[in-house]
């Protein structure tokens, strides 16, 4: 073997990097995949480039997915949470369900959707841990049509900021978890704790991310909301309270001006027996109008 | 609040994304980390663009991570076998250590470099597993002088593809590694194996990952070297053997031309018993060219 004939287009070149890598996966058989590949190893490439990057920050790098790796378990996706902070989870969502002008806006579904709502019957409470409040609200296309039998699951964290995953043995599973199944006019109530902000979990790499650069860990008080159903877009957001602090630097870029809702003082003796609530208590409306789907 | 008042500009907006979260990281005492971040998000939220990354696919990309987290212990590192199959390991050695027409090319260090190498003497056999060879070299800087002292550290996967980590309680710890420290003149020498082409490790997510997109799993034949000391820029590199397959389609990117060597047969009855060799035996000469460093 000459010198020469060891010099093919294979052998790995600086300039050329992207382009040798990415000629690799032209066997490729699925072409969506091969597509996502080249772009990720071009993007990849060119941030190298950029930034110089040196063999000691690479090696920083490599350690640093491999702890968010090490604090994955079945409770906790440090994964998620990593692409909730670098804002990539809400491009993604924001991507895939721009805002229209008509059906209600997405947001990202964040790392706490692990485990499965316990089914729960309309005007139930779905747990307890804060101060009882009603939400209401009702599901509709973007005719106005009401979405019958609507799915409606919802989950939230109790006022010290917890998810019930994260505190097994302390609450019950399911705490503050629902789901629930829209009326025959779309319509849906429950009862639950007003949310309040709360720090995502710092313990981990991601934590530590944030620590580094000087930026805070709390999200803007919110519930979860994913509705789906036969014939509709699933939607997956959240209604954040117009009460909370962090609502214009939400730890993961989740906040939408048109998701915030006040949780208003209802005095209503009457109402809040009906409920099975104490008066005066907190009520919030949260309409929902979502996108038929011929695709689906 | 009114509506008016609820869209700052820290509000999320998918066309200002990447801005948006650039500004979260102004904070970053340190500098280096604010550009290298900064950078990252740039280049992470073009390629979702790019792609137009759907939310199956973002949920892909979370899974193949966390697997990749989950595969990942003491003896096996497979983000930096991501890294290395992805051309970015390669991409970076090659950038911090550009070729400069005098010293040793460098490339990668591959995920095996785990555990110290056992201390050993000019001469030593590193270990067994394959056809015996004798490896010599010499340690000079640009200058030609030697670098007397010179540390060199050596490991190689056997004659069947594993390193001694892959192969616990089978093969003693050490087996094929070697640290040694040449002589005056800079010349080191040892025994070791011919090394052949292996796959690297595919039971893991890199190994499905290649599987989908159509490559190989395989590593030209090489033998890993780092060479340091005193004043020297340490260099990580590899020599590889002229008659191994897949030089031209090495899985991680990393063959040289110039690293390229042939391991010679030779008849010498009065060098094999020099050496402790059976004769006829291998030979493979590795001169070894190294930066002095100011700054070390």
């Amino acid at each position: 073997m000459t010198e020469q004939s060891r010099e093919p287009s294979g052998f790995f070149a600086a300039e050329r990097s992207a382009e040798i890598v990415a000629a690799s996966f032209a066997g490729a058989e699925d072409e969506r995949l091969r597509e996502i590949l080249t772009s990720l190893v071009r993007h990849a490439h060119a941030f190298v480039k950029d930034v110089g990057l040196t063999a000691e920050e690479w090696a920083a790098g490599i350690r640093f997915l491999t702890e968010t790796g090490r604090k994955c378990d079945a409770t906790r996706q440090e994964f998620i949470l990593l692409s909730d902070v670098l804002g990539v989870s809400m491009l993604v969502e924001s991507l895939n369900n721009p805002a229209d002008g008509e059906s209600t806006e997405a947001t990202v579904e964040g790392p706490f959707h692990l485990v499965d709502s316990p089914e729960r019957e309309l005007g139930d409470a779905i747990g307890e841990g804060g101060e009882p409040c009603l939400v209401t609200g009702r599901v509709t296309d973007t005719s106005g049509a009401p979405v019958a039998g609507a799915r409606v699951d919802v989950w939230q964290a109790d006022a010290d900021g917890f998810y019930d995953v994260q505190r097994p043995g302390e609450v019950p599973g399911g705490n503050l978890r629902g789901l629930f199944t829209a009326d025959a006019d779309g319509r849906f109530w429950f009862r639950t704790v007003v949310p309040r902000h709360y720090p995502i979990p710092t313990d981990g790499p991601v934590g530590a991310l944030l620590r580094a650069t000087g930026r805070h860990a709390n999200r803007a008080a919110h519930i979860h909301f994913q509705v789906s159903g036969p014939g509709i877009r699933t939607l997956t957001t959240h209604l954040f309270a117009d009460d909370s602090p962090y609502l214009d630097s939400d730890a993961v870029f989740g906040v939408k001006a048109s998701l915030i809702r006040t949780f208003a003082r209802v005095d209503d003796p009457d109402r809040a027996a009906e409920h099975g609530l104490p008066n005066p208590f907190r009520h919030v409306d949260f309409p929902v109008t979502i996108r038929r789907d011929a695709s689906v």
